[in-house]
């Protein structure tokens, strides 16, 4: 139950975990906005995010701002204990804008011009819509800096698009500058006497996203991250000195959108925050779950749902719904991971425009939606359980690395089509995951001490400061895993001097003799069983010499196929200092990455957090030094039986009873809490 | 047998149903023409084509006009016994016309401007070609409006392209103005508070036809229906003062082409006609048949099939032949369908040019092509039973409403990506067709008092005025069927303010709570038995009180699927006035959907014009207060018998014996008359 | 093993089958070269290719040369006793060049101009590119052009993409008034007065590869040939005079690649040379076995392989490697076929750039990769049977014609989307190849008399030239066949004023009556047995009248199938003077195929080389007046026993021992050659 709160709240004196929607009061007469206050009130709703696209409600004329009615639905929200996050309205400029300024119009890896009426038409590198961006923010700051029911900001709207116009090629152009130097440089990191690309100036680089050289591509994405940052920076300059330090700074994300940098990006923002859709009925709870980790590796900290799904989305070709107790499921699941807000987009469909059939909690008459007592229960069980989650967040012992750097290369050259860097990072999370029942996602920057096993999906770009790293990870008795296409690419994306894993190739002990992509599955057998290869397979001999060599083990060879694989290693693994060095050179089939998972979680001695859990009951553990809060989530479409192994407290059900079991109906979920006692 | 003709034969002279071919003479030398036109009259045609497509003939240089070749041609077929329809040439204008005047040419909707050598290359909104194409269509009309072998007009050929260039922006930011009056207005009809798209004037409104706020798409459409009928009227204002009364005036539509409204085209001209090509050797009879309703349904009479195909045609990938005997099969079937002409494209290919591949009716060496001697049967019995159909027409007691803001709307926004109108409008249709043996389609302004039912598929757009004109009908005693997605849309495509289907739902006495896309099949059980539910599904309850909420009869429930739908209802229905209304929430699949017609039809009264017809075999009854004629149409591979259940003449055969039955041997059709004794 | 050769060695000091690699010196440090030669040389590399896409490297500024570096490059080459070919560099301008003048950069059919960074970008039309062009090549040739270690010349780099900007729209409309002298008789011959198409002069004619009257387009193929043409003859006239006659000019060529018309290119190139790819692990050995035959066929001898790949390539979407022992098996088939040269692409990758995942021989680390040791074997193989190869080459009693006429009038206008001709092309082929063991590839214009039986597979172009010489072949005791779509088109793509085949209908003595394209199998029987017919089927009738009628056999007919069909014949045969011609109507599956090529070959008087070689066994023999070499190759994946039938030497093994038989393995190879006793 939401705490009594005054007028004048502020986000610390909120519940710990909160439900909120996506509102549009500029769409509705405010004669309307009480109606739906009281329906979000009812539903246990404590936020709404305000403001995003209604920059033309803000500022109607050029320099004319026009705040009353903002003013006024913060106020009433408040009035009804919903606080307020305020978007600024970047992503959909108005029509005057646009009109007097087109440079400010973003140009597409075309040469197409965006035009108005749909959003996300802007450049991202135009002085002038920087400078207006500028000024909107500040203007909002200014105002709603001090407001004690604004709890954050959420910045632009799922920034995507880069500029291929004019001042994006001007802007690419002057970094490339800044980063190499001299043109004579440029051309040595990127080879360009291949194909006679060679370039005299700065100004001959080609703008374009696909069909160039991969170190130009790569170039660009890392480009498009840093001007991506600092068009965040140019409105948190607005807003920072406007606003109290209690006010977070945000925005929304899209989970494996690969377009920057997340890293980057983070590392100017307060806190991370992300879109979660799921767009049809196939919700598949591993790949979901692995998004927010993602999510919460951005900052190594816990973070917001900032738009989810009420049922069905809009925007794909069959927009199939969530089956009936999969948004409760999946709200929980967000908690679970980390997440400390659930907010859903939207509360009710605008009266016309493009997403009119998106899922929404209130219907066409204005009346509660199918899905809205679902949501409201959830709304219930965030109040009964937010104070025993407060200043809890998932612990893991087992980390995934998430490197762009080499999703990007991969992507410019997959060689096998069906190689998506992402679906080979899952192969490998799935069944780490369902083992340990905690896994971070992070970045190869990130601090890996605190993790028994890290797992290098495939490395494809690796740095000396990056291996040298990784080797003092294991000498220091870290369990580390390198997937395939490891250690290809030097950061400029050219080849390694050396066969993979490149430099670490000696610390290894052995190397890919030759890459190879599949269209047909290939047979494992080993120590590990038998098994396939799919997709992509590469051979590794034994580089080490003497007893070195025979201190390399091979875990998994190949059958027999097209007579390069027959008889080559697959996996191979070896102790070096405290820890243990493997390469895995195949993709592996489902049943053998289960086998592989579970025995680098018994190798590093990582345990589940609760054993003997049903196959589709996912388990997430939320703690800090006082606290630990088991949730537990039923994703199959039949009731199961968990047992604790400790007494814990049900807080969804009679919270004062101490239980060793508890039963899950069909998307059942529980969250308990350990008893005082252990 | 044609009638002896005079060479001052005018149309009222020609036979009642005609057979006839489009003919290019221009393509020839005038020395050939005498052979074709032998052999046309040995095939029984009638009338042919002329002058479509022939301006660089008629109007070689700007100004300078020869049209001895066409005064020749038209004198030459008369001899023939042979009569003219004229298509002026304005869908194919002059080299010379578009390098001078190149603001003629139609620019697309990625702003790519089209080029001689193709057709449809003009803007139909540039003055200067509305200027050109009054000017030939004047000149054509002075020589040849009284002139007694010319009987018609067809204006340009198979309209479509709009013109998204500067002309076609500005007559749209026009018609908006007109339209809208003021600004504001706009904004409040489009909600274009929704993502910032506020416009400040009525020239920032983006020209485009896809990725736009769905109420300007569909006043584009609007837009587009407006500036053909203008089109059109340009080329009838110079053609009309012109011409004898007796000769009328068309255009050649496509069936289910979407790109304008039809019946506003259709309100400037005299008659439909329209273009009938399979494209492969899939002939559907019933989507055939539906679109041979649809035809006539636009000027509520009897139309023209202006062209069709001789056997295959060559713009598909693969133009695969119509079998042997459904040409005649085809001809048949638009005769019973209300055509009083049927027309071949074309007699004979081109020297060269794109359709070299194109069924003809003579071949590259000038003799007959091997689908040459079906057709001059079909033209021997167009002239055996002509006399008996003249003036008679089918009659139906079902009508289908098709509705085009209804399919637009739709076609935006699909949400699920197999929802296309046309076919969920012919999952009603062939039902109904099938076992009532006569339907019409027509719009929804059509007078629906004749009819005993009326099924309005999915009536997405509804204004206020409809549907108080549908309860009417009901209250008089019409028994009325609303499909999926009715209801839903305001005329602005602006959600309406209470649920499905919104203006009608208190009529109703039920709702619909929410809509679903489905990628799967969802049963459904009730007093129609058990069936399944595809591509969408809508819960609805009821909304009566009382005593009225009883009357609201559940049809059909959802069973078992994703938990939103189970055990709601899917059809139901109510007892209103004299009549009933029903609305079916879920597209059904063919088995449920036959029994759902079986069982509207019943509560309607409505029979068959000829019981116990065998299937596949089709019956089209034409007739008038003194004649009726049964036209069966035998589409099985084997043949079939069919009793008559009264005594008719068999007017293909032996026209003066009497018979009960008839039986119609593979693609067998007869043409039966009542005796006069009945 | 290679003879011993001076450091002036020239080209007929080399062994006469040369290994060879794809170098590119310019992207590594000279400090690496020897190592690369030094390993070269092991393989028994016998010749390099270098230059293609240096011309940053030898002109960095304009008209600044650098050769200093391609002098050593030749000279270490020379030590290590590799010959060199130069690749004129003009497939990759310089970015300084694009820059300044950017007219000489490609605009494509859809008028986006090419950018630096790829390939290929330039205007093939552009004067100021041809004069860089020529003086690039002048200077190479003036320095090289008698260096003794440079043995050929390969122009550019597989020429493909035509220019659709000003420049060669200016071209276009010269060359077409040069053909055509007037526009009245352009008028004429595209038959314009369809769709209103009449041009008024030259520059009115569209310039666009698609939508357009297919007589446009025919003629834009064969004015792109003429200018690929020109445009190498641009870099001959600059060659040819500054280099020594033992010097040869090619340009490498792609196989099936039909933007222009190769016969027309290689009547100024003095060998034919192609790039040999199969790009998956999917190598269908009478495919590629027919490309060799197709080069080979441009200049009627032996022919070079200028690139083909170590494994994989990695320009497909999914790149799977060729099995082991397949780069051997390809390499003699090569042979087999007439090659005299077989290269790889590329010895090493470049450090970076767009073919960084290409197949190698030396891997990123500068050793040898896993295929260098089959490479090397080949090697050693060329050069042990050498000796006994020179001066012989393939000779042919089949040959199947190539026309590119033909083959882009079908393209156009496919009708049947799975009419690709070069499918039917092998349909035939592929059953004559292996009974005959030997087939040339030819154009129609070649000397056909040397042939026993000639098959024109869709000789859809026929001139009445062409119909006389093929008729007198006959006449003289040839035997001919036609395939389907024959003699349908002029030389212009209109239509022939006959029915198929045209102009050779009297002497055939039958005529198609039409031709329908299929996406359902027709049943076929008749002498040759049953079988089936698939996308296309002409029905024939007999237009012979009296005894000549009687004359005409049918060889298959139509079973039941559309009706138009029926019992119709589809292949009719005839002797002529002292030969036979045949007319194949329908597109014939491979069952019935292999009895009509059988019975075909028997009529002709075709025995196989080699008698009884089990299936899977490709037999290759090449032979002069004093020499017969008998090539094997066993594409199985098993071993096979092949036996003789006269006593041979086998070159690969010991070469003084006669055998009468010989075992090959999975992909085994055998190269004998005839005993001097026979």
């Amino acid at each position: 139950m939401p705490r009594a709160r005054a007028q004048a709240t502020n986000y610390p004196d909120q519940p710990p975990i909160l439900l909120g929607a996506a509102w549009y009061p500029e769409q509705w007469p405010s004669s309307r906005w009480n109606a739906d206050l009281d329906l979000m009130e009812k539903a246990h709703i404590h936020v709404v995010r305000i403001g995003e696209f209604a920059w033309s409600s803000m500022e109607p004329k050029e320099g004319i701002y026009t705040f009353g009615w903002l003013d006024q639905a913060i106020a009433m929200a408040a009035q009804h204990h919903i606080a307020v996050v305020l978007g600024t309205p970047t992503a959909a400029p108005p029509a005057w804008l646009t009109t007097k300024y087109p440079q400010t119009l973003r140009t597409n890896d075309h040469g197409v011009k965006a035009q108005h009426g749909n959003r996300a038409q802007y450049s991202f590198t135009d002085p002038m819509y920087r400078k207006f961006a500028y000024q909107i923010a500040w203007e909002m700051a200014k105002r709603y800096g001090h407001n004690p029911d604004v709890v954050g900001w959420q910045l632009d709207n799922e920034i995507a698009n880069p500029d291929f116009g004019p001042t994006g090629q001007a802007a690419f152009h002057a970094w490339l500058k800044n980063r190499y130097g001299t043109i004579a440089n440029l051309n040595q990191q990127w080879a360009t006497a291949y194909w006679s690309e060679t370039y005299d100036n700065f100004d001959e680089v080609p703008v374009r996203d696909y069909n160039e050289n991969p170190a130009l591509l790569l170039d660009w994405q890392r480009f498009v991250s840093d001007t991506w940052k600092s068009y965040l920076e140019n409105q948190i300059e607005a807003i920072r000195p406007n606003i109290d330090p209690r006010q977070f700074i945000t925005t929304n994300t899209m989970g494996w959108f690969d377009g920057f940098n997340e890293y980057e990006i983070h590392s100017v923002l307060d806190v991370a925050a992300w879109d979660d859709y799921i767009s049809t009925d196939h919700y598949d709870y591993l790949d979901n779950g692995a998004r927010h980790d993602l999510t919460r590796g951005y900052k190594n900290k816990n973070f917001w749902v900032m738009e989810t799904e009420p049922v069905f989305v809009d925007w794909r070709g069959t927009n199939t719904p969530l089956k009936k107790g999969q948004v409760r499921d999946m709200a929980w699941q967000a908690i679970g991971h980390g997440a400390d807000a659930v907010e859903y987009w939207q509360w009710r469909s605008a009266p016309n425009g493009q997403e009119e059939y998106h899922g929404v909690l209130v219907g066409a008459d204005g009346e509660p939606a199918p899905v809205y007592p679902e949501i409201q229960k959830i709304g219930q069980e965030f109040d009964e359980a937010g104070s025993a989650l407060e200043g809890t967040t998932p612990h893991s012992e087992v980390a995934v690395i998430n490197d762009y750097d080499s999703r990007w290369a991969i992507n410019f050259q997959r060689q096998a089509a069906k190689f998506d860097p992402v679906k080979e990072m899952l192969a490998f999370y799935d069944p780490l995951r369902t083992a340990s029942q905690a896994v971070d996602v992070v970045s190869v920057n990130a601090a890996l001490d605190q993790y028994k096993l890290v797992v290098a999906p495939a490395l494809n770009v690796l740095t000396q400061a990056e291996a040298t790293k990784l080797e003092a990870y294991v000498e220091q008795g870290g369990h580390l895993v390198l997937g395939p296409r490891s250690g290809m690419k030097k950061l400029n994306d050219g080849l390694q001097p050396e066969q993979q894993p490149g430099p670490m190739e000696p610390f290894l002990g052995a190397r890919v003799e030759q890459f190879y992509a599949l269209d047909k599955d290939v047979p494992l057998e080993g120590p590990l069983g038998v098994g396939t290869a799919q997709i992509w397979a590469e051979p590794l001999s034994v580089t080490a010499k003497g007893k070195d060599a025979a201190a390399v083990k091979v875990l998994e060879s190949y059958g027999r196929s097209n007579g390069w694989l027959d008889g080559q290693a697959a996996i191979v693994t070896r102790k070096m200092g405290k820890g243990t060095i493997t390469y895995v050179g195949a993709w592996l089939t489902p049943a053998l990455m289960k086998r592989f998972a579970d025995y680098e979680l018994q190798q590093a001695g990582v345990h589940p957090l609760l054993a003997g859990v049903p196959a589709g009951v996912e388990v997430c553990v939320r703690s800090n030094a006082h606290k630990y809060i088991l949730i537990l989530i039923n994703h199959n479409t039949e009731a199961r039986r968990v047992e604790l192994h400790r007494a814990m407290y049900n807080l969804l059900a009679n919270k004062t009873a101490v239980v060793n079991a508890v039963t899950l109906p069909k998307y059942g979920v529980a969250v308990l809490e350990a008893s005082s006692a252990q």
